[in-house]
């Protein structure tokens, strides 16, 4: 046993249990909290937000982390991977000066509040000041953090560890080039599922009873998890004992409830099945947001919009909405959850035409990064972007460069995380249905733990003991690629929309 | 302006805000956590209590505080107040020795849980050892804190600040004179109101309906509060703007949850009252637990019992319980509500009985402090006790000594608190019936602002700028004594009893 590394994951674990109460206090913020308590909360996030820092930052764990790696004496190899992972953390910390953190903190406060404002009123140049000073910050931060080849690696390498623009550029290119004629067609297609069974009346607690049910069956231990109402969907894992999930609830349109509640159950299953008794080191942290994203998107998506798993709802909600589905088969159900549609906005977007929104993104943020795109272009690149991948126009700024909010808080390089996910899901799928015996037709009968179990196995049990990149290589035996996406949206679509060469080209 | 003060203030503020996520953190183990999540509970609360505990014993900050409390120049008279009640903070947290601190936290986390087996099996045996061990721990604890007289007033300090055997001794005394032969009386009155009505079947949801129409009518703001489930009931003041009570709900018993949201009710409206602008100083804090216990007494009994608040609530509950409370007149109601009965637990115990449970608590862990009380003979002193105050015989000891919580977890000298809080609530409630005009006649009508108005102005608004003692002096014009209460009980049980000479004796 080695004493050092004994001192250090005390204190890990410490700042860790810390983290973990402020992300509660998160939680509560967006489910719980009284209106009028948003002043105070924000003291109390501030000062916890403020205790962590001092923690991460300590300088004598920076020297105990850097012992400690140059000399992993005594050590095990799951510690081993703690002093990576820790001292990995502490260098992104400590690289970027105070003084640069707490200018972004302010001025993405401020840039937050424009947005909102210019959104409210479509109004573009409210905001590009405050998007050119995040960019100029960002590349400062950029700068410090230190990149091998491109400044967006810094940023990306935060959110998707070890990912690069190297990496990334030709699988979205060729991820576009494969998507944008199949979107195209399907979106022309005279072919289009009827969507009218799903905006009938849902009553809320019926739908409420449906994705309990249905939260049971994917196997969520409802005994260390909570199921809350908030204003925007989320999945908070304050342990892997504690996780918490929300949805919204659309009395009109029942796939936002249902399929919300699949889409963070998939992120509670990961948090879930870290291993309990690291909890507070990084090997029961999840790995990246990438592959957090591929968890809620393959059960959300491959496994929950696919027939056998809409063959084992079918029963379960004819018999809570007997009128609202009479006459609906599994079929009709299957066909209306996988009606392709273009929309100008990411979060309304189908599984097929998804990744082009994040495509764009991609493109465009890392232009502004390197200064190749100015703000002021924006808003005409992005209309130019739309029309070329969706062959649709957004009618104003506020549906079009406006929607996120994610460059309004400086979440720069994020947006690719969701495209990960979405290709790594697609992937973990293809290699679930290769090696869990009769997969499918398990899932149809409602017996879902052997795909869980692969998960685990494969994902969930590792936290960050591998790279992402490395996880999925060692998961699916290749590494992170467009094809089995591409694969998948085919033979599906082309089943839903009656194109032959698609299914046979499988 | 002082910037030494600005300096304490701002690390004051943070802890203290580090402290209300600490609650927060609490309030959702009792309410909302997972039942898998206890152990990782533990960890979050114990990391949150080590840093407030580091930041409430900075040397650095201790220092600053004498000096400024030595040269308080430039300082207004609330920041005097501030540094005054800041110092107090400090020099009791730093007067007992950390390893003395850790030995009761250890002891007292064994010993609750060999009371909760001593309790199950009514084996006082069981629990025995580790009072004495408590005791020893206690005796130890209060020599470092320091005391004029008599030890046990360094433990009473800790929640009524100020407070002594020697001012507390002869008001008991004097109250438990007057008070045993009026309970004796009493529960062996021949005239008995009827309960019955209280035990007929409530619903839950209707119970909660009303409780939350009582609530409004009290004027909690619910923007700023919550009311949700628990096991046992509590009020969880994490800011002025986020106070949350909880209840609990009997289906065959009325009050149950009616007054125990009225009570929390109370306690709420002092957390709402405190000024919103010192959040995070003592200005912002209640002044200690006897006027906590002021408040939630004075709105569960001596308001909410009384007959102008049952006749405004007995048309709410007959509208939402028609057949339930069929032929039941407000006075019906109001007598059910005022039944004095001998029970041998404290927490079933009415207003008349109650404190007489406190008196004999008082009188045996003062004498176990000292050591004129041994730990063997309790259970026979405990007996004698109830004998002799209410003339009854607890069947075992997990209905008699061992029926509180308080011992196993230290909490030695806390009990007499809310016996000042239902004497305090008895003299506050004469002052509000000299001061504010009709006020029981506006209660009737269902005005209770003026005698908000009236708590706000002469408690809730001083947090902890006078102490306990000058508070109620200057609230009431009289130091804290048993005469209003023994007036009160008289007059209100005489009525209901039909004992002419108490209330003809006011």
């Amino acid at each position: 046993m080695n004493k050092a590394y004994r001192e250090v994951e005390q204190h890990m674990r410490e700042t860790s249990a810390i983290g973990s109460a402020a992300g509660l206090v998160g939680w509560d913020q967006e489910t719980m909290m009284p209106p009028k308590a948003a002043g105070s909360r924000a003291e109390q996030s501030a000062a916890l937000a403020g205790v962590i820092h001092e923690k991460i930052v300590d300088p004598a764990i920076g020297r105990a982390l850097k012992s400690l790696s140059k000399n992993p004496k005594d050590m095990s190899e799951a510690e081993k991977v703690c002093v990576r992972e820790w001292l990995r953390d502490y260098m992104r910390a400590v690289k970027v000066p105070t003084e640069l953190v707490q200018e972004i903190a302010r001025v993405t406060t401020l840039a937050h509040e424009a947005w909102i404002r210019a959104r409210k009123t479509s109004d573009f140049k409210v905001f590009a000041p405050w998007l050119e000073k995040i960019m100029r910050l960002t590349r400062k931060e950029a700068e410090h953090i230190g990149y091998e080849e491109h400044p967006y690696d810094a940023l990306l390498d935060h959110y998707e560890p070890g990912m690069t623009v190297r990496q990334l550029d030709p699988v979205i290119a060729a991820l576009q080039r494969g998507l944008a004629p199949i979107a195209k067609r399907l979106i022309g297609s005279k072919e289009r599922p009827d969507t009218s069974l799903l905006r009938r009346r849902y009553p809320e607690a019926d739908q409420e009873a449906i994705c309990r049910e249905v939260i049971k069956l994917m196997g969520l231990d409802m005994d260390a998890a909570r199921l809350d109402r908030s204003a925007h969907p989320f999945c908070c894992g304050i342990a892997p004992t504690d996780v918490r999930i929300t949805t919204r609830f659309d009395e009109r349109w029942l796939p936002q409830a249902l399929y919300g509640v699949i889409h963070e159950s998939g992120h509670a299953l990961y948090e879930q099945g870290l291993p309990e008794k690291s909890f507070g080191t990084p090997l029961a942290e999840g790995v990246s947001h990438g592959i957090h994203e591929s968890q809620s998107r393959l059960w959300e998506n491959l496994i929950g919009r696919g027939l056998p798993f809409v063959r084992l709802i079918h029963p379960m909600l004819k018999k809570r909405f007997p009128s609202q589905l009479s006459g609906v088969s599994a079929r009709d159900l299957y066909r209306a959850l996988g009606r392709v549609k273009s929309t100008p906005i990411r979060v309304e977007a189908d599984e097929v035409t998804y990744n082009l929104h994040i495509a764009l993104r991609y493109k465009l943020e890392k232009g502004l990064l390197v200064g190749k795109i100015k703000v002021r272009d924006l808003p005409g690149l992005w209309n130019e972007g739309m029309k070329e991948l969706l062959g649709i126009k957004p009618r104003n700024d506020a549906e079009g460069v406006l929607q996120d909010t994610h460059w309004s808080q400086g979440l720069i390089g994020y947006f690719p995380t969701y495209l990960i996910g979405n290709l790594a899901a697609a992937q973990l799928w293809a290699a679930i249905r290769r090696e869990v015996p009769c997969a499918e037709a398990m899932i149809a009968r409602g017996k879902l733990s052997p795909v869980l179990e692969w998960l685990r196995t494969r994902i969930h049990r590792h936290g960050r003991r591998f790279s992402p990149a490395a996880l999925i290589e060692r998961a699916t035996g290749e590494s992170l690629n467009q094809r089995h996406f591409l694969d998948y949206i085919k033979t599906k679509y082309g089943g839903i929309y009656g194109i032959g060469e698609w299914t046979q080209a499988r």
